[in-house]
């Protein structure tokens, strides 16, 4: 059973100003309530269709298809980021649910353990956000700060940041500081706007994916998680090649 | 001026059966709307927001600011692509207009020119679809057909047909056929299925993204257009380093 009083508070959850005020948020179906309950966030509450009836988990669910469990989560505390060796992505502004949900997918597959992201970037337990990293945000950390005081940090601890440029230097054809005696960074930039001027000035090495072949109208850009997705497979890949 | 008649053709626009019936689709922004001038697309009416008012353009825009240009374009003739060499992506069964956008965005930064789409593909003049090319819809050529029969005239070339899959092999630990003899196809699997087991039967190189590093618990996959970006990066690195 579900009271109408829970049915309200969960569906509250939806909202910013609820999540903020009750430090919860809501992950839904049943691989994603799988993994929270093996992940180290706290889960306070799970409802069950069986248990709640179909009308009310179409109440307290976001879906369209209402699943067959959801479960109420509690948010973690935010931390600073203490930067040491190896990769970390860092997100300036990232306003779109989908691409950070999609960057933290692929943060996870290819073993980045923390990212950082500007504070005017998208809530991270956005139900948009939390629904499109497909489990990610229960292995990857994500610390919201400002972004050029941790790139300062970084270079300070003889650290290198990198993002893409369109005017970058050819990712493919320079060489890669890849994380194993320093902390390096990967910046995406905003959708529309790129990396921000502050935090592109504190950038060391500015990339740029080489569109081919050379020479012909291409888009003006990748998406932000897609650009994203080739700079870190080629950091990935020049460790592996390494070895 | 617009007349009621006007706006409301170009509102039904929105609509796949009203699309299928005129052979038209809308175009919206600045951008866009200067590209598909410079497209080989027809245009056949451009709506200018200085000379139908706000209102009116509020009314026949799908987009949630209302732009100041929008355009009508007719709708290219499908025809049957015939694979000769170079890079080609096969979609099968991609359903998210953002993905099909983000994955055109891709093959044009890349210069493929070619995609081609399972029937089962969303519609490529999806308004979402349209919106999130940025453009790319002008450049690169899209064909819906049966994947199977097209992967086998492939093979009967001479050419390749890869996939990403999570039983296949290290992209970046064996070779690679890149397009200069024969065709090559990689195909981006559906979001939740991936690549149809018809299909599958078709490839003849499984590939793998590696997820670093190995043997912790990550995310079961990458997004569709993620993948396919990866991979496809890869294989113009292999053509950029064999030169």
């Amino acid at each position: 059973m579900i009271s109408t009083r829970e049915i309200k508070n969960v569906k509250a959850l939806a909202t910013r100003k609820f999540r903020d005020e009750t430090g919860l948020f809501v992950v839904e179906g049943e691989k994603m309530v799988a993994e929270a309950l093996q992940s180290d966030f706290e889960v306070v509450r799970v409802w069950r269709r069986d248990e709640i009836g179909e009308e009310a988990m179409s109440r307290i669910s976001s879906l369209s298809t209402p699943p067959p469990v959801l479960a109420v989560l509690r948010q973690k505390p935010l931390q600073q980021p203490a930067p040491g060796t190896g990769l970390y992505l860092a997100l300036d502004a990232i306003r779109d649910p989908g691409n950070l949900g999609t960057i933290l997918r692929i943060a996870d597959w290819f073993g980045i353990r923390t990212v950082v992201a500007s504070p005017d970037t998208v809530e991270l337990y956005n139900p948009k956000v939390i629904q499109s990293t497909m489990g990610a945000i229960f292995r990857v950390s994500v610390h919201y700060t400002d972004l050029v005081p941790f790139a300062r940090n970084v270079r300070a601890l003889g650290g290198q940041v990198y993002g893409t440029f369109l005017d970058g230097e050819n990712l493919y054809a320079r060489p890669l500081e890849t994380g194993t005696d320093a902390p390096v960074v990967i910046v995406t930039g905003n959708e529309s706007n790129g990396i921000s001027p502050a935090l592109a000035a504190e950038v060391t090495g500015r990339l740029f994916i080489p569109p081919y072949p050379g020479g012909e109208t291409t888009s003006e850009s990748l998406n932000a998680a897609v650009a994203t997705a080739v700079a870190v497979a080629e950091f990935r890949r020049r460790i592996w090649e390494s070895r």
